[in-house]
């Protein structure tokens, strides 16, 4: 096979990293499927996630590895790693101990965009 | 309200693009919420997006505005966005016209990520 026929494929896991070494992650609850929040992994990142079992991210802001929760302990369970095409994301489903956002939402995104204005999400 | 606290509580929207102009975007099917793919939206993106009711994207390969489904026919029709707490990802939630991977699988999560391999997702 080709490259890019074994990348779409095959079984083989070669995350495309960008530019910056980052892959798009989407979490996802794993009974829901709701999305949870949508952040970024470096190869020490998804290592760390892959070593633990619980999500890690690169923050781009704070530059470095950022373990879900270590601060707040609302650490994300991982039960099971999708990915897409061209690997270059993730989708990362998984139980969360507490609220995902850091906001205490349940997940990050709890507004809805409805003729240019935010509005809450009806739950 | 400070910029911080308007940006996560308020009803105003003002997406934090990257410093290469790009908002995270992940693609949901709007009855199942499966995540379909997740690709980037420039402001350019996100006005087409917006004025058209079909999802659009950037291009980071091809460098240009790409309407999904602009060659195949099979594009998403947007019923929701969702916004998260720091602005800077998007769920599109669509109803999806024909498969949404280019390979003709209805999503682009496929395979998941079974001790270092990747497996094809039981449907």
């Amino acid at each position: 096979m080709g490259e890019q026929t074994e990348r779409e494929a095959g079984s083989t896991f070669v995350p495309k990293f960008d530019d910056k070494g980052l892959l798009s992650a989407v979490i996802v609850h794993d009974e829901t499927r709701e999305v949870l929040m949508v952040g970024f992994v470096d190869a020490e990142a998804l290592a760390a996630t892959l070593e633990t079992g619980f999500a890690h991210f690169h923050s781009r802001s704070r530059g470095r590895l950022w373990k879900k929760g270590e601060t707040s302990g609302n650490v994300l369970e991982v039960r099971e790693i999708l990915v897409d095409c061209d690997q270059d994301a993730l989708v990362i489903s998984c139980i969360p101990q507490g609220p995902t956002c850091h906001t205490g939402e349940h997940s990050c995104f709890y507004r809805v965009l409805e003729n240019g204005v935010l509005q809450r999400v009806k739950t």
